[in-house]
């Protein structure tokens, strides 16, 4: 949960809601995504079934502009899924809106998903080759197609059939008539969370929205699992050939709400114990503690606890972040930094100061931080990030630049630390950053900043894997 | 070309437009779209292609309000294909707007048509079977199935095995690549007509597109014809394995726009001429023959000629209707008819009146128009009407509502005549129609007058085909 | 009531309606100004009053727009005033939407006017002198100055003690908790008439703003006179010190709906004959008359009748004009007249051609449709215009170009004809429009054609007054 | 800078902002107003002037919704004052948006103030009896009469005329063709700073509007001061007769920004210390502190220096709050709360917490807060409160609920700990306020506390004061 949206940080990715047998699915949905707007914040979608039809909004901006009452209120039925994402603008951000929904020969379905289809390419060019027409950019047209290809006689088989042709980081949720059905990829890249809401089950990508609509956490999907909610029951099946767990490291570090729990593992708590390994492992001298809000400022605490040094909140965030600002032509040093942060020069004057973030990917921001923070009036800046070096793009759901890119991809740390003008500068070591998780990197993907990728990929595509030939404007 | 909008009416159906090797592709065709607006005013779209890839904006409401210039900027092309049609609001309207696009195994392809596919139902559920899915409503994705699945090599090939498996009314334009295509149903029921602009080949569902770009007509497509245009060439295939042509006749009686010429007959021209047919064939002692604006006036200026009754405009429109009127809870007397016309005192007491109408579908409407010009002091009002009596419905593209809906399926003259409290009621008769027109009935489809269907219909169906079980809200 | 929105004609100007003791006040005046939109489109307002508060909904745009039924509902009271104006767009534009309402010693008070106050810079001078503070370029606000200022004891003197300062035309509406008065200037310039709806007394600048809402036209209210409305009685006041009625020629000839009656003429009638008279004033050898719509079409009927030439709507109009529309950089000659209308080539090929239109502006327009005639194959072009040649500027209302601008201003017959490229020109005389009205010259205001302006004013000053230093956007 | 627009918290009051002599007025204001966005979120305003003409544009939502690149660039000139103010909605909203613009018997004059004139109701009678007319609620139209009125010739001396009349709490702004002026009112309760950028000079609320311009903060302006702009140089002036500083202290507590730096005090240091002091005189023994963000957060971190306890920030913000959230019908408990906040479980669960907030106004948020904290698993919840009680509502500008729905005014401290459901409940005591703050409490004004109001007001008026008889919607 990262208030910058500029380019020089990581572009949230998504996230996922379902509900099954409540008499009010689409709000339940609703407040769901809205718990979850931290994980996408250009378009939202819901479709919901009352066993027979199927109806559906989506639209482009936050959950709270996209849904009217009115939209809500014409969501009928008691089983609803829905998703929150990154997009780009216009029509073709539309079509790519999730949940999507089609009629095939077994009735109505729609699906969404978090995460990324690694092979979506290759599947959707053979899908051509039989005849299959395209509509969008996105994954899950892919393995639409796929289900309805399939001549399994139930429907989780046919899923299943489908879903174990894909190879990627995803959690899937799907809706047809009488069912819903979550699935977690084969090594649980992304998350997923089982919760019980009286007598429904819900599915979310994390447990903040349970909190929201008064849910109990039941678990977490298991890497593999697929979960099958019919009749108020739900089964599990196993349907990948094999499984290996290795969850996204960087949910804890950057994208996930500090007071989900993932895994078993607190967000806040783990943010703030890496500050706390950070403090130990590079300790410096200096007068003041401060954090880049907002992901910045457990591991800030945490690394004042374990340096002693005083802690104050000295870069003030601007709560009203729109979207598009009129810079004067005489332009404003580090005018987009400026916007959303101001440096409390009483504080800062004549202070050493330390300035803690979670992450550094093309630097510019960090550079624009620190020079700010000088401007305020600091004798000393140093930078201490709370993850490892990120060095390689993602290729399973989150948004990053080319690894060229990166800056920790082209500097070491030296450079680094001279390319951002601070005193000087240190990431967490990943036995640190594991040590404060609680849990071993064999069972964490951690491939942006090892580049041990869990799933295979081809290493000549461009993480922004761009397919179509149709570009489209907002309608 | 008529005023109303209301539920007494028939509902205007869709227009086409295409242009080739044009440096401003998108611009012309929102032109040629903006000139043919009076046949579908709910959503707009245009495809443009540069030979490579593909452009798209589409939009609910009229071509002025869809279309920007930055949205025709970002069309970029030298080829273009655009649609308007009336169409349900909401989300499933926006997905329902034409052209659609999408991709296949052979690249990107755009489509649109004027009409219905009769068949759509069977060879969609064909379709399903064999592992289609389905995103929209529209007859356009059926087609496009049928496309990507042909075998054959050449695209000419696929879309003509495609389009000789389709029944129904229909006038289509495809764009892919290299190449635009327009076809016409083997009944050549819908028009489509074909015209050059300087170096560019255009088609267009009536010669009125023609009049605003600057292109001169060159022919009419032929019924069942083909045009392939490509390399600045028009190349002409009969696909279909029979043809016959049935132009509609209600094209002249009410759709077209009173300057097009089509099928080598002037719209303004034939109406004229059916008001003098029925002039001869109904007259009556009256002071005064006023027209039910606007497509009642050539057939009243023609009835005016041959009866020699004087002719004056005593139906006032009001050219500023909106979509919604906020009426006092004391209700006003025929307050919709009164929104859109008035009657003018003044020329009307003391006059015994001949209105001339184009139709009459449930009657509502000419009833609350023959009280308006009593209350404004009428002595004796007669009604002529400019076309046969419609007893049936359409189900070859254009929007009527069912058969039992239509005062002429449910009354003889008699009751009619009663039922809308005229003193007299006259329709053309299909000979007097035809003379007029000056072309044969066997070369026309009058089934909403006579009920012969030219093209096999599923009695039991309505026409309104509602297959989808998707019911969506305005995105 | 004309088409054409381009500069090259006169832009509308205002209307006013009011209501007294009515349940559904707001809904009946929203109604009143919606049969009256022609007469102003870009801002429309509303104030009510319930004998105590009042509540007022203004905003720029058309009449079905600006209210939506939740203001109407709002709008709540027995007594109503509204006003529908062209404007210039922005924050200025709505600014200066009428009606004005303000507080004042004696409680609140809200006014409206059609018209123009030709000494309204002098009366601000003098009230600012005084202390007084203008947020507005409205002239109303001047006025409602000048009410609030006078010592008064009763409210009728105090609007009559005002009004009797200004000098103009103008009909002025002007609403008190539990009041209504109308007043219009000593010459009656622009008009204002009295109705009846069962027990509510209505007033309107048309009495087809009567007919919609179904009340009976009492009679016109007279130059000079003040009507107050109150305990449903109507009291009439002669606050002038002196009257000469100078009725709006102009009215007939172009402003007012055909289907309203003004001091006793029937629009549509007058401008029949007007036809008539410019056929027998300047016939011509030709094969077809053709208005040019809208207001054209009575008096090129007229002129068929007096000719006996055949008369056919050969110039159509496009039914969906937009603001703004996008025209190809590669422009198309005629691009902006051809948007609104199309000339029928069918009809008009070979012939010889008569146009009639209401007047000519600055003669760019007349020009083009008179090329677009041509191109579709006219031999001849031959216009005639049913009013006398415009050569001033209009002081008391109507939005006219500076006497510069207007091409009879600038040349003579022959000059225009050629300017305007036909091959003959005739306006209707002064002599011949009179006697279509009916009426003798001398109590009408023809300044814009005679030059001869009933209320003095100063030659220096330019039409358009512009005395605000504050130049506002869009809200 | 408080997340919270429910009702059970201070709304925010306005911002002012003005620069002189740049050549970016307008964009340099634009920036001033959106630093300082916090201060009102409801409507926002520039006006501009080049010497001679004036420019304005003010509408309804946040600064960065409001003002388009057009906006601005149409903004011209070389002065322009700003103002961001909460407002009820719809006309009346627009109406009473600032700065307010007129034009009087010396030219052109706008302004826009920050806070209240408590005497404006008597002055505006007293004008009305003069013949003054009211558009408005807002105090800045009495004010700009009073100006307008004024008889003397140097508009310093007119403007010094009319402020010496007002009482209240007030900080206005005047823009002129050449000059521009502040004013303070003589109690200096609201504030007003000066600074410098390059040769402009800057007048704002707050000094973080000076960081974003890149302006160097100079001095506040002094209570009773009226600065004169003009020509690059500041003259200085005291039109009041007497003046006795009394600067909010509420300002610190709650509504400047913390990055901000009033009257010498820095407003986070401030919270901060009163964090510390509340401390000391409150301590309790528990596990955790978590402050009620964000106007919480300084003093818990203080509360947590002084007591040894841990601090973590265990209620998480959701930062993408909407205007309107769709509730089940089933309702959510602490629904309000919930949707912007969340207790983080896996830190609370078992804990002894003390929250700390920085005022209770009418206790409902209290107590959903210390339930949803109680839920979420806490043993006991400790509530300490960074202000003293609040017990008397403010006349000066702070819009406050009336004094009975004061939770303070109505209840003793027991009473509120039981209402609130806390295990114990303190509030900062007066001397620790103003220890923290480091200033006499003589010099302040803190009425909202302790009731004693410097400005004399009538006991008998509410503080929303509606004068206006007119209610208006949105436009």
């Amino acid at each position: 949960m990262h208030a910058f949206s500029d380019d020089d940080h990581f572009r949230d990715e998504c996230g996922v809601f379902g509900i099954s047998d409540h008499a009010e699915a689409a709000n339940q949905t609703y407040l769901g995504l809205y718990a979850q707007q931290h994980r996408g914040q250009e378009s939202a979608g819901i479709v919901t079934t009352d066993g027979h039809s199927f109806n559906s909004h989506r639209g482009m901006g936050l959950v709270a502009d996209v849904f009217q009452k009115s939209d809500i209120k014409q969501l009928q039925g008691t089983a609803a899924i829905g998703h929150v994402r990154y997009s780009t603008s216009g029509e073709s951000g539309l079509r790519n809106c999730q949940p999507f929904s089609f009629e095939y020969a077994h009735g109505g379905i729609a699906m969404c998903h978090n995460g990324n289809i690694v092979n979506a390419p290759e599947l959707r060019k053979e899908l051509e080759q039989d005849g299959s027409i395209f509509q969008s950019t996105s994954d899950t047209e892919v393995l639409i197609h796929l289900v309805a290809k399939s001549k399994q006689t139930h429907m989780r088989d046919r899923v299943a059939e489908a879903v174990n042709r894909l190879t990627g980081g995803f959690s899937l949720l799907v809706l047809v008539e009488k069912r819903m059905v979550g699935v977690r990829d084969r090594n649980g890249i992304r998350p997923l969370v089982l919760g019980k809401l009286n007598n429904s089950w819900v599915l979310a990508s994390e447990t903040c929205a349970f909190d929201l609509v008064g849910a109990e956490y039941v678990r977490d999907v298991k890497a593999g699992e697929m979960v099958i909610i019919e009749n108020g029951k739900v089964e599990s099946l196993f349907p990948f050939d094999s499984t290996a767990p290795k969850f996204c490291v960087f949910e804890y570090v950057y994208f996930a709400r500090p007071d989900s729990t993932l895994e078993g593992v607190n967000v806040y708590d783990a943010r703030y114990k890496i500050g706390v390994e950070l403090g130990k492992e590079s300790p410096v001298e200096a007068d003041l503690i401060i954090p880049v809000p907002d992901s910045g400022v457990p591991p800030a605490m945490g690394y004042a606890e374990a340096t002693g040094i005083t802690f104050q909140l000295g870069l003030i965030r601007n709560h009203y972040i729109g979207r598009t600002f009129i810079e004067p032509q005489q332009s404003i040093r580090n005018f987009g930094v400026k916007l959303k942060l101001n440096a409390n020069r009483h504080m800062i004057e004549g202070k050493r100061v330390v300035l803690v973030d979670d992450s550094i990917v093309r630097g510019t921001t960090s550079r624009k931080i620190v020079e700010m923070v000088r401007a305020a009036g600091a004798k000393e800046v140093h930078m201490r990030i709370s993850s490892p070096p990120t060095k390689h793009s993602c290729f399973y759901g989150v948004d990053t630049p080319n690894a060229e890119e990166l800056m920790a991809n082209q500097m070491n740390l030296d450079e680094m630390c001279k390319a951002i003008n601070a005193d000087s500068l240190a990431f967490v070591s990943f036995d640190g950053m594991y040590r404060a998780v609680g849990k071993p990197q064999s069972s964490h993907c951690d491939a942006c900043f090892s580049g041990n990728y869990p799933v295979d990929i081809d290493p000549a595509r461009s993480p922004q894997l761009s397919l179509l030939r149709f570009y489209s404007r907002r309608p």
